[in-house]
C-alpha cells in the first residue's frame, strides 16, 4: 500500500492516523523473509509452487502442533488444523459452510468491524452482547440465550475476541471464559475464538497470554479458533490457520474452495515454514512485544496526562489497541471532525457495534504510529476533548 | 505437495495420473521467481507485508491492463479489475456476493467438477447445459432460460469456461459466443467467464486465443470474467483477477473478506508485479506454449495410435484437456478399476456434471505428466479399452 493509499483510508493526508490496526512496518523481518524466500523456492520450488495439500503444508501444520504444546501445552494433531488465508478468509469460510441467510449469531458489543461487515455479506442476523472490563457479559449472553431458545432460534455461533479484544483491548476472565462454554454447550451452539493477538501480551512471558484459549478449556468441543501470522510476522504475507476438531474442520476441507485453491498459498506457507523452523519467529516476536510494550506505554502515559478526568479508557495487556469512552453528551464524531482540522484522526465507535451504540467511543489503534507520533496525537486530542467536555 | 500427498489424491503410488490438471513443475521459473522476492521484499518490504488496498496492488494492476491493451486491444482501466486469491476465490466471493441459498444457476455440461463443489457450498440450485463441438449449445440454453422466465426465476449468472475448456478442451464459437451474450441481456443474468487458459493456446501466436473473450464481446456489461497467474506462472502463488464493470466490483470491493483482508496476498502481488514488469511473462509464455503443445501433440497422437474406433475425444486448442467418449456401455469407472492395476488413472465423467452424465467420459489432463508418460499412459489406455470394446 502507497502512502497515499493509506490515506485514502485512515483520514486526511499528513495526520497521525489512530485508525490503523496495522502491525508496524518497522517491525517486519525483511532480511530474514528474503532468505526465507531463496531456501523455499531453490529447495522445495517444485511443491511451493503447485497446488497443494488441501489442509495446508505438513512442516508449518508440524511447526505450530509444537508451538501449541510447547507455548499451551495444548497437545493436538493435525486433524485439528488446517492453514487458512489468515483468519478473515477462515471466517469467511466458517460462514460460507455453517450459516444460510437468516441464521442467527452473536457477538461482543463492541466487536471487531470487519467481522461485522463479513457476517453481514452472508446476512445473518447479528445480535450483540454488551462488554465490561472483563470481557463479554456473560449473563447477558445467558439472557439472550434463554430468548431464543424460547422462541426457537438456536444461533449458529458466538464469535469473541478473548484476548487483547478488536476494538476494545479488554481480555476476557477465566470464569467468563468457563461460563461462556458452559452456555455454548447447554444452548448447542459454536463459539469461534478470533484469537490473533495472543502472542503480542505486554504483561507475561514472550510468547502467550496468562489464560488459556477457549479452544484448550474446552478441549476443542465447541470451538473453532482463528490463528493468523498477520500480526506476529507480516499481514501482506496473507496466512493463518482453524484450530478445530476433526468434524468441524473436515466440513471445510470438503469445501470447493479448499478443493479448488489447493490449500492456502502453497507459496507463503513454505516461506514462512522455512522462517519459523529455523528458530526465527520466537526471537522476533520477542522483539514485538518490547515495540508494542512501549507504544501501549507511551499512549497510556500520554492519555493519563492529557485527558480530562470525565474521559475513561481501557488498559490492554497486549495487541493493538484502546477503547475510549467519552462523557456523555460528547459524540466522537464531533471531537474526530475537529481533530482531523487539527492533524489527528480515529475511528468513532459506532462501527464497533451490531445492533447500534458507541457513539462516545473512540478506538486508538497504537501498533502503527512511532512513540512520538503517539504523544504528539494524543496532546492534540486531550486538548480537543477537554475544550469539548468543558463546553 | 509431496509425492506423497499427491498420490493420496491422484491414484495409487507409482502410476502414471491423467488425473491432475496441474501446470508442469518443470516449467516453473524458479530462479526468476527467487529474484522478484528479493527485489520486491528489498525495495518494496514495507508496502508488501502490510494490508494492501483493497483492489490489489497497483503496479500490477497496471501491468495487467497494458497486457490486455496488446494482447487484446482491450482498452479498461482500473477501476475494471480486482486481483483475487485465484479464480476460485473470486468466483468464491462472487458467489456469496450475488447469490441466496436456492438461486439458479447454469453451468455448461461437463464444467469444471471444483466450480460445481463451491456453487453447492453456497446452495445453489444448478442446472447444466449441454456442449457439442463448438461448445454451449445455446439453443439448449435459450430453452432453459425460456422455460425459467417462464416460471418466474431468472438465473443469477451462467458459468462458461469459453476457451479450451476444463474438461473438455472445447472452444466456444464466435457466433454461440454472441448468442450466449445476447441471451443473458434478453434474459437479463450475469455471465461469470472463466478465462484461466487464454495465454496456452497451441495454435496461435504465443499470447491468446484467436476468439475475443465474452467481456470483449459484450464491452463489459454483463460479464465478470476471471483471470489466474496459476497457469501461466505457478499456481501455488494463489493470484488472479476478476474484470467486471465497476458496478460489480464495487460490490466485491465493499465486501467484509475485501476489506479485512486487506487486499488479495500483496506480498505475492509485489513478486508477481516485479517478474512481470520485468518482462519476464511474455517470453516464459512462449515457453509454456511449446512445452505444453509438445504435450498436447503428443496425447493426440498417442490415441489416434492407441485407441479403437468406437472411442472418440477432443483435440483441444490449448489448455490443459482431451475429453474421451467411450462407446455406449463401456462406463469409465470400468476402465479406470482395470486401469488402475495396469498402472494408470484418471478421473471419469460424472463430477463434472451438475445434473448426471459423462458415465462413458473420460477426462486426461496432459499437462502434468512428461511426454514419455503420456505415451506410456495412453498405451495402456488403449489396450484396456480395446479389450473391453471388444467384449
Amino acid at each position: 500500500m502507497s502512502d497515499e493509499e493509506i490515506q485514502s483510508d485512515g483520514g486526511p493526508a499528513e495526520a497521525i492516523s489512530f485508525v490503523y490496526g496495522f502491525p508496524d512496518p518497522d517491525s517486519f523481518p525483511i532480511g530474514d523473509l528474503i532468505a526465507a524466500c531463496q531456501t523455499a523456492l531453490r529447495e522445495k520450488g517444485r511443491t511451493a509452487l503447485q497446488y497443494g495439500p488441501t489442509r495446508g503444508y505438513g512442516p508449518l501444520l508440524d511447526y505450530l502442533l509444537a508451538k501449541f504444546q510447547r507455548d499451551e501445552g495444548l497437545t493436538l494433531d493435525r486433524e485439528n488444523l488446517l492453514i487458512s488465508a489468515g483468519a478473515s478468509q477462515a471466517l469467511d469460510m466458517i460462514c460460507c459452510l455453517f450459516t444460510r441467510p437468516g441464521d442467527t449469531v452473536l457477538v461482543e458489543a463492541p466487536t471487531y468491524h470487519e467481522t461485522l461487515m463479513i457476517l453481514r455479506d452472508y446476512g445473518l442476523n447479528i445480535l450483540q452482547v454488551p462488554l465490561d472490563e472483563k470481557g463479554l457479559l456473560v449473563g447477558e449472553l445467558e439472557q439472550r440465550l434463554e430468548w431464543l431458545a424460547a422462541t426457537g432460534r438456536r444461533p449458529k455461533f458466538i464469535y469473541v475476541i478473548p484476548d487483547f479484544q478488536n476494538p476494545s483491548g479488554l481480555t476476557l476472565s477465566l470464569e467468563r471464559r468457563e461460563k461462556l462454554i458452559a452456555l455454548a454447550h447447554r444452548y448447542e451452539t459454536l463459539i469461534v475464538e478470533d484469537d490473533v493477538y495472543r502472542d503480542l501480551c505486554y504483561e507475561a512471558r514472550y510468547a502467550g497470554s496468562t489464560l488459556p484459549s477457549l479452544y484448550a478449556l474446552d478441549e476443542g468441543r465447541t470451538v473453532l479458533r482463528l490463528g493468523s501470522f498477520s500480526k506476529i510476522i507480516a499481514a501482506g504475507l496473507r496466512l493463518g490457520w482453524i484450530m478445530a476438531a476433526p468434524q468441524w474442520l473436515n466440513r471445510l476441507m470438503d469445501s470447493g474452495l479448499a478443493a479448488a485453491a489447493g490449500g492456502a498459498n502453497p507459496f507463503v506457507s513454505h516461506v514462512v515454514a522455512d522462517y519459523c523452523l529455523r528458530g526465527l519467529l520466537e526471537p522476533h516476536i520477542a522483539t514485538l512485544v518490547a515495540r508494542y510494550r512501549l507504544k501501549r506505554d507511551t499512549m497510556l502515559a500520554a492519555l493519563d496526562a492529557n485527558m480530562p478526568a470525565e474521559v475513561s479508557w481501557t488498559r490492554p495487556m497486549g495487541g493493538f489497541f484502546v477503547w475510549l469512552t467519552l462523557p456523555p453528551g460528547l459524540a466522537a464524531q464531533e471531537v474526530r471532525t475537529e481533530g482531523e482540522q487539527r492533524g489527528i484522526t480515529f475511528l468513532p465507535g459506532p462501527p464497533f457495534f451490531a445492533e447500534g451504540g458507541g457513539e462516545n467511543n473512540v478506538r486508538l489503534a497504537f501498533s502503527y504510529l512511532s512513540p512520538q507520533d503517539i504523544e504528539k496525537g494524543v496532546a492534540v486530542l486531550g486538548e480537543v476533548t477537554r475544550k469539548r467536555t468543558n463546553k
